[in-house]
């Protein structure tokens, strides 16, 4: 049986599927020989080490990491965002205080930050009244009399610098299946903003409008209204065009007419109402402050599942880009922040940028922003590229996803879902990173806003929480 | 040297191509000779007339078609349709008067109306006060004491039964670079609504609201902030998942964001700002009376240019569907308005359908509409199609215009110009029809919209217009 098996084999014409070199595959196809050539790599690149991991993690026989991962992509598809209200941050936020100041990613000290977040900080000390200008500032800050703080580990998110200080007023988010909050600032704009590490008169200004007047009205038009549905709006966005990290026109002006019939509603001055529709009518960039904690509050449902490898936080504070795993509990993997690839503002340049900075990242995190930029071809447009660019930028994403979006949908991929929930597993097998939309703040304290771009994450932050995780979930395991 | 050449063509290897009958290649492909196949129709499908009527064409060597649509599409290309105010009908629009009644389409006595046109007279006569009822209000419309004209007639254009009366506000849009005005009705919403036939008292206390309050409110808001670029917004659009007839949810979200600012600022009670302000966001066809005015203001600056081609109005009364040409002045070519292809609201079905009505179709006419269809799959996919089924109907349109247009730009064909300006030659040459996305009225006066989907024009008014054409610029001219 066997032999007539091989005598068939050799005797019939043959149909070659080759994968690996292609020379073969030439070869035959030169004979005459009709062959498919299949593009193939090894997982790893190959690397002798991390296959040595991928083997350890096969040798756990008890562990479910699939099983983990469902559940925690299932909790992420239930999750329910709603913007439920506006607080001051010392007052709604676990563990705000006066001398606090959180920013953006990973924990990061005075001494190691980047020009953009030491702007912010600046600017932040300055807000509050704890300096009167940069100098007293700096000295402040490096006094170890202020304490940092990652938002990531106060429930909170913030743009680039991503500063929060006290008296700033946040969004608060709530994922109404799960019960919990996430909170970020309002957004400042663009251009000279604390975000971008601006700090000047300007900037203060606008932070004392925003917590005086902007913040108040917005809260009392929201407490009229009733809690908005986010999951709602930002679904409706990736219909129009926008991908919710660096586009949200669409979303900017679905929450303008969510609000304005209620604005209008309030016994406040014209002027003041005005002057909020005006704000929010020329700053696209508007909904960002919320599509993030919508991203945050849903993400951190899938956090702490037992086994489970999904990437629950991305985040960079522009000196370093790091990573947390659902099944590692609260510790960050890091790498060195990325320069970002980018489209610079007139009078700026490449040697102008301060490297990759901001929570922003939690939306690519969360399955929309990088991931869902078929939804947004005119951002790549912007950068050079072309629609099916954009495409092919998110069908990547499905490779280290496990699943589609069952809300967010993309039309130019007929109605597909995004791709939705990394893992890290799947990021050290393909070798293919996660795509990032972002903003670019100059390097230095002050400035602001130079450009916009795509950035690649560091590799190596992803094979050390894949290693860590190995090392947790195979403990007195033999291979 | 001919006997050369053919003897080297009977001697080499043969690679054919064939057009037409498909079996002469199948032939070939079987005996081993590689033949490629040409998908072909001979032009007008071989219709000898039509032929004929091409052949005229030819013969008038003095008539260069081409260089008239080409300076007709570059007055379409350089129209710059701009939102200045709002008036009252009877003192804005041309020959208006409390005894006419401008209506949607092509001409049409009130004893040819279809229901949903009689039902919006009825209610425009009871609406201006002129009956007290439908039966007065039917027997005043049979008397010959009212008149009926075209909104074509007098600069204006009328979405489905499209009725205008002279105490209606309508929105007024000017063409800048050529000064001619166009007029259209405020959008009253879907539903119960006069535009659908429905009269009730609930749509008259709408009219009356609208005439009262919405009307005068938005003009103060308007003259306050100056005139609103409708190219602007209507190219937006184009990026948002818009096409600017059917799905208008951006347009309306970027109107509302224009207008939001000013509204605030008028010395109004906030109650009614607040309903103006829901009244806008409830209802996402709010746009469609902006758009259809900028796309008329656009298309009348092509009219009446000596040898074109371009198609300058389609229009619907429910009864006719009516086309005019350029170069052939006032004349309208009309077939019987078409059965439309869609889905039903709950409780109605295609027995319930009124036919095709309106001067939406001014939108198609102008590059957007059913022509845009590629900028707006979540329309295709509500009748059940694809986004590549969206792209095919606008790639189509490219068949029967002359141009791409140089403003509104489709994404998701890597920022393609929409297919603008529609020759007739074009139509009756390719056989191949506009492509038109409208609503679908009940059948009988007094109940409102019933559905919404595709539909095709009739063809004879294609043929009958060419036909004119051609004996129009060929008189005197020998075979």
């Amino acid at each position: 049986m066997k032999v007539d098996k091989i005598t068939e084999l050799f005797t019939q014409e043959l149909k070659v599927v080759n994968m690996g070199l292609e020379t073969f595959a030439d070869n035959l196809t030169e004979l005459g020989v009709e062959a498919q050539q299949v593009e193939w790599r090894p997982p790893a690149g190959g690397d002798p080490e991390v296959l040595a991991l991928f083997d350890r993690l096969e040798a756990n026989t008890t562990l479910d990491i699939d099983a983990a991962n469902a559940e925690a992509v299932s909790r992420i598809q239930q999750g329910k965002p709603t913007l439920v209200d506006i607080g001051i941050a010392s007052e709604v936020i676990p563990g705000m205080h006066k001398k606090l100041i959180l920013h953006a990613g990973p924990p990061v000290e005075w001494q190691d930050m980047a020009g953009p977040l030491r702007g912010a900080v600046i600017g932040g000390l300055i807000y509050e009244g704890l300096a009167k200008d940069a100098a007293e500032a700096e000295k402040l800050a490096a006094s170890g009399e202020i304490e940092f703080d990652p938002c990531h580990h106060h429930d909170a998110v913030g743009p680039m610098a991503g500063v929060v200080t006290a008296s700033m007023p946040v969004w608060i988010v709530e994922n109404q299946t799960y019960g919990n909050r996430a909170f970020c600032t309002l957004n400042e704009g663009l251009g000279k903003v604390l975000r971008y590490g601006a700090y000047s008169k300007e900037v203060i200004d606008r932070l004392n409008w925003m917590a005086e007047e902007l913040a108040p009205i917005l809260r009392k038009a929201l407490e009229l209204r009733g809690p908005i549905d986010i999951k709602n709006i930002i679904a409706q966005m990736l219909q129009m065009g926008d991908e919710g990290h660096n586009r949200l026109r669409a979303g900017t002006s679905l929450m303008i007419r969510e609000l304005a019939p209620y604005l209008v509603m309030l016994d406040e001055p014209k002027e003041k109402l005005s002057r909020i529709l005006a704000f929010m009518h020329e700053n696209d960039h508007f909904t960002l402050n919320i599509t993030m904690p919508a991203c945050k509050s849903v993400i951190d449902a899938a956090r702490d599942i037992e086994g489970s490898s999904l990437i629950v936080a991305m985040a960079r504070n522009g000196t370093e880009f790091g990573i947390r795993i659902s099944g590692l509990g609260d510790r960050w993997f890091t790498g060195p922040a990325s320069v970002v690839d980018g489209l610079y503002l007139p009078g700026f340049t490449a040697d102008d940028a301060a490297r990759d900075i901001g929570d922003s990242v939690i939306t690519e995190t969360t399955g929309i922003g990088g991931f869902a930029m078929a939804a947004a071809p005119a951002i790549v447009k912007f950068v050079g590229g072309t629609p099916q660019d954009a495409i092919t930028f998110t069908q990547r994403m499905y490779d280290i996803t496990v699943a589609e979006n069952d809300t967010y949908q993309i039309p130019a991929m007929d109605f597909r879902g995004t791709p939705t929930g990394i893992d890290v597993r799947k990021i050290v097998e393909t070798g293919t990173l996660p795509a990032i939309n972002t903003g670019i703040a100059h390097k230095d304290p002050g400035v602001g806003m130079v450009g916009a771009g795509l950035v690649k994450p560091p590799e190596n932050c992803f094979r050390d929480a894949f290693a860590a995780f190995v090392e947790c979930y195979t403990k007195g395991a033999t291979l």
